[in-house]
């Protein structure tokens, strides 16, 4: 069995979806991308996580090859894919995709979800935006990866290591990190800020929202270069 | 003991929807049906779910005498035993009822359950409708078998093959499948979507829902004669 | 140890509030009546549900004596009784007090609970009722006992034996019912309605609600004469 | 180890906030005053609530100074100090920090929790307020100390003895007490009386909440010199 550190990460990283929650039945996944070997792991297609072993991951190359493995990888591959071209050489080697509850309730109301206060300022630098709606041709044509592009077009006005997350319209949350246990986090903290969110929007419609200064201060003290939350 | 598969599987079902947490108290039942011999096995009236027993479920047949069985079936079984006699022949063989909360919730607000994104889509080619108002006839008459027929009457407008669930106004869910496992499985993406598109409505009532290029994708690569989720 | 039998139910029924997850804290009571003895069984004020046992029951008469018992009993202790005066030749042993979270919700609305479906229908014979606001007199009175009256106030316009539950306006539900078992099991069909209102009326603020032949048809399948949901 | 005592409860009562799914990840804290000795301590920065030691503890005095331990005390701990300074010689030892979904809804849609019924009553004796706008020059410089003095400034018009909590706006809440078990006790409270209330004002966004003689009633009866609440 080869690239036995990237399939371990990717099955606990899966795992760890299901323990916090974040998905039913089957819907969500999360590759691992070896980025010297040019390949992910990636779960396989419709398997319950319960039962993921090492051996079952699918070894997935940047051209969509598959190098190992038995089993159908997930559908949702591509998207994968997309993301790790674009992002691998910048630190990213996990992406994480669920349907958890609150993010898709953005996700199917085509909103953005705002930054409302210092939760969301801790993980994403502004709101987690949408995806514009995807063409007919879109849909029918390479779809998994064209949903991967309509993604990766928000990062004109988005820094995707400052918000590494994004809402597919009428779908649901792609997330991405330096490595699945952090993904999973923020697939976590995603949601989370999500629900907040919905419960702010309810008692508040007009909501402000936190001020630039309070997310500014709030981002770089667990981001930034002064940063000083957690341990050295 | 006869039908000893129709029984084993009525039981499993049945302790799964408690699982899964899609019934409360003794709000729900499951029947699984013997297309050959023309009966089917249903969970008896207000027994809880954790003793249940392969003995205890009662075998029916398709004109409702009870063939096999010491205990009243639940209250429901002439519903069930509706939707048999119009989807047996077509490969559904259980069905499965349930109060989850949010599907109760649309069925009590009077509303179908609109296709607001791909979670939707992966499980129902649109809209999941809610029935007419049942007249005081059908209620004060046969109101268990009545509540089967205005269920049927939708299937004018939609495909049952397609559209594996149903609410029923004031009332709740109705779900089938081509076995137990699938049909809960159905009940519990329902309870799922239903909880989504309230999550979708509150943050935005004017929410457009999945296009139909979207809901094609989907519900066709998972159920279409192309299908490539899961595994082969 | 006497009143074995009524402390033995107090201590599980109140126990059972808790695993239902319908109280937080300390925020509920059951108490369990004798109707032969005069006395009932109530739970010790602000004593955690997981320790308690039969010894610690207050045992108290209909006149507010404490005939047994070294604990205080629970603060609501003349609310209980007053419902117990009321009701006790009635066929009512148990009386429950908690603040589950939807029906509070209710409560604090200062609205009654309509009813929207059939798990309402089922349960309670048309909408659970809220209490008229108490006066400054009766709050800084005799408060616990004049909770009660305003209770039994609403009892000139709804049946208690149908309608066994009310929403104490700005506080929360007491039921009521004839072991403590079954008052238990309304408490929790309460908060189930109270949820799957709250969830209809946010789809659909103008839902109309069960009508009158659906609402006769499953309140009296399951407590009419001619009954037939459950086992003989 | 000195300060063996709060120590302990500072870890207990971080457990605790766990224990009572008051937190998501890393997101509160708990510290622990020893008022004799003028130090606290308090959990340290990102660190998981299941592994706590009393040992990890940070020992801090009222100045910042860390008196003992190796880690880095939580980010908040100049909020907490703040705290302390003000109210530990009356009688405050413990102060907790949450992210609690339903209390963050409030402090983010910028909303005092109002008292809606007997439940808020039993624990504050009003509305739980909301601490004004922190100034761009408050944020960017001693920013958790300023966030201390903006709910310091609170207690010109609310008395912290009654109202033991406050909500940082898009933030979130701080809660204190007479120890730590009390202090996450009512951090505990605050969280399900926010639930309550949303859930109110979407049944009824008008609602008038408690009047003030029940208000005074549900306090004193629980805090007040005549208090016949639980056990003596």
């Amino acid at each position: 069995m080869n690239y036995k550190d990237i399939r371990e990460e990717c099955v606990a990283s899966n795992k760890e979806l299901q323990s916090l929650g974040l998905i039913d039945i089957t819907f969500g996944n999360v590759s691992v991308l070896d980025p010297a070997a040019g390949v992910f792991a990636i779960k396989p297609s419709g398997v319950p996580y319960d039962a993921l072993t090492p051996e079952q991951m699918v070894i997935v190359d940047l051209e969509g090859k598959i190098v190992e493995g038995d089993l159908r990888p997930s559908s949702d591959e591509p998207t994968h894919r997309r993301l790790f071209i674009e992002l691998g050489d910048k630190g990213i080697t996990s992406v994480v995709h669920t349907h958890s509850r609150n993010a898709v309730g953005f996700a199917q109301a085509e909103r953005s979800i705002p930054c409302l206060g210092t939760t969301h300022c801790d993980y994403f630098r502004g709101a987690v935006p949408v995806t514009r709606p995807m063409t007919v041709e879109e849909v029918e044509g390479a779809y998994e990866w064209e949903t991967g592009n309509v993604i990766v077009e928000l990062f004109s006005e988005v820094n995707p290591l400052e918000v590494t997350a994004a809402l597919v319209r009428n779908h649901g949350p792609f997330v991405w990190g330096k490595n699945g246990a952090k993904a999973v986090e923020t697939a976590f903290a995603l949601e989370i800020v999500a629900d907040m969110a919905a419960k702010t929007l309810a008692l508040n419609p007009a909501a402000a929202g936190a001020p630039a200064h309070l997310l500014k201060k709030h981002y770089d003290r667990k981001h930034g270069p002064g940063a000083y939350y957690g341990q050295k």
